[in-house]
């Protein structure tokens, strides 16, 4: 375990240029529903849409001039092959995203918008398509998280956050393989050790509750959750010393509290966001955190992928 | 006309314990929509869900204790009550809201529930009633815009957004009365005169663009439009000198373009707003206003008042 806070602020100067400085959003309209002080780091305003974009540009900046000229590789229909995508072009490098048959055209048209090339695949055989078109070129795989320089990436969020607001007492991150609690666990602890972090995930996914019970990484069956960007099932064996290290604990969060969260930022907090990203406001809904009214807590709202679909099947 | 600067610089003091500092959003996934760079000062995450409660607030903080220990009376089912109830509520003082008969039955319970007194009526008699009960009672009517301290108090929201991004090339507002528009307009072109303002009514109540043109107030016919907040057919008389001073120029926009950026505000720009707070965005989606790619254009959000049966419709 080799992530540290100097990894995350030399990423946060790489990707200065090119990421958006999220806002922080005080909710005072949340006070009432939620039992504390809410805050928002809205990193559905970021580049792309998602913290994602923060890791990819991080990673693609540290790769040497002859590893970009092979290119870059991702398989991912996601928040991570659009932030791929997107740093890419920004980049003037060549990107190739392998997508499955099944992905939205709306994504795929998305991708190759931004100039990236798409491979199509079954899903079951998405990776070994990206390693064996990496293998033909020598073009570099950028992981979505089991990765330091993913990893150090996404931890610039959470140095911004305890700039933006150094009183916080707790924050709350969508957790999946560990990229994201991973990164900003290092930066909020670094800075402020007495504030808090923990991490939400779904309840029939619960790999780091499990994990960490376990001391090590735990596959757990494969669940069916509507936080369909949290769907890993098994903790980063990179990210998984890291998060253990740093975060104080898991909610493992039923979906029902879940869009009832998302439900709540929308008409009261008027922030659109992905399902994922509604799960730390799902955690404390459903009671599962120990929180207390005077409590400064930040909810890391990590993206905003949401199709008309899904905003209608909501409201 | 007697609005100066320093009436809202007061009036920002006066206001400052009660009243959130709202973000100034950079909206940057929404500048190929709109061909400029696109800032959001976003009203819609104010005190009680709108900018009126500036306006109220100041208000109520400039009457005399005697006044006060009256009472405060208001004619209104929308954000101009649920900003006088609250303002009320916070200072402890008894607020009487005279709703008509159609009033939505949430909104009436929002503002009983912030411990308002309300009288119903017919929407015809409701200016009349407020009008008896104040007499009766020595209570103060505070009407939602034609009034300076209320105008006063709309005008810190201009103060914060040259604050936050004193760089603005142009700052388009929902126009109705004249209160919002007055006030900011006041303080943009005090802080800043190379600064645009426009404002922005609905095609179907043009009260501003007609009343300019006339060179006075002028009575437009009673029009629908699905800005319901933005519902006044002749400007208020004392808003209108503060307003055509200031203001550069007034666009009239179609409903359906109005929708068009209300749903782009939201999807893209992850923002959910009420529809006549998406009219600025309405202006620029129908060509109205001369704006360039590299200008810094400020879409004032002036409230985040939706229903579940608004939002519904519009996805």
């Amino acid at each position: 375990m080799a992530l540290t806070i100097q990894d995350i602020q030399e990423a946060a100067k790489r990707i200065v240029p090119y990421a958006a400085r999220t806002p922080m959003l005080r909710l005072q309209s949340l006070d009432s529903f939620l039992g504390c002080q809410v805050y928002a780091k809205a990193e559905c305003m970021q580049v792309t849409g998602s913290f994602k974009y923060r890791g990819a540009m991080n990673k693609i900046l540290s790769l040497s001039k002859e590893e970009l000229n092979r290119g870059i590789i991702a398989a991912s229909s996601g928040n991570h092959g659009k932030a791929i995508a997107y740093a890419c072009r920004m980049l003037g490098v060549k990107a190739t995203i392998v997508l499955p048959y099944t992905a939205a055209q709306v994504k795929v048209d998305t991708i190759q918008g931004w100039g990236a090339e798409t491979v199509r695949c079954e899903v079951s055989e998405r990776f070994e398509v990206a390693e064996r078109i990496c293998r033909e070129r020598g073009a570099t795989l950028i992981p979505p998280y089991n990765d330091e320089a993913v990893m150090a990436g996404q931890g610039t969020a959470g140095l911004e956050l305890m700039e933006q607001c150094p009183e916080l007492d707790m924050v709350i991150v969508p957790t999946s393989g560990g990229g994201l609690i991973g990164g900003v666990s290092t930066a909020v602890k670094a800075l402020s050790p007495k504030t808090k972090v923990y991490g939400a995930e779904p309840a029939v996914l619960p790999r780091y509750s499990v994990s960490v019970a376990a001391g090590h990484p735990v596959k757990v069956p494969v669940g069916k959750s509507v936080a369909d960007a949290l769907v890993s099932n098994m903790p980063g064996t990179i990210c998984f010393p890291v998060v253990a290290a740093h975060v104080d604990g898991f909610a493992a969060v039923d979906d029902a509290f879940l869009l009832q969260g998302m439900k709540l930022l929308l008409m009261e907090g008027k922030i659109l966001c992905e399902p994922s990203s509604a799960i730390g406001i799902g955690a404390v809904l459903q009671g599962l955190l120990p929180i207390k009214p005077e409590d400064k807590v930040c909810f890391l709202i990590s993206g905003g992928s949401v199709s008309l679909e899904q905003l209608r099947a909501l409201v």
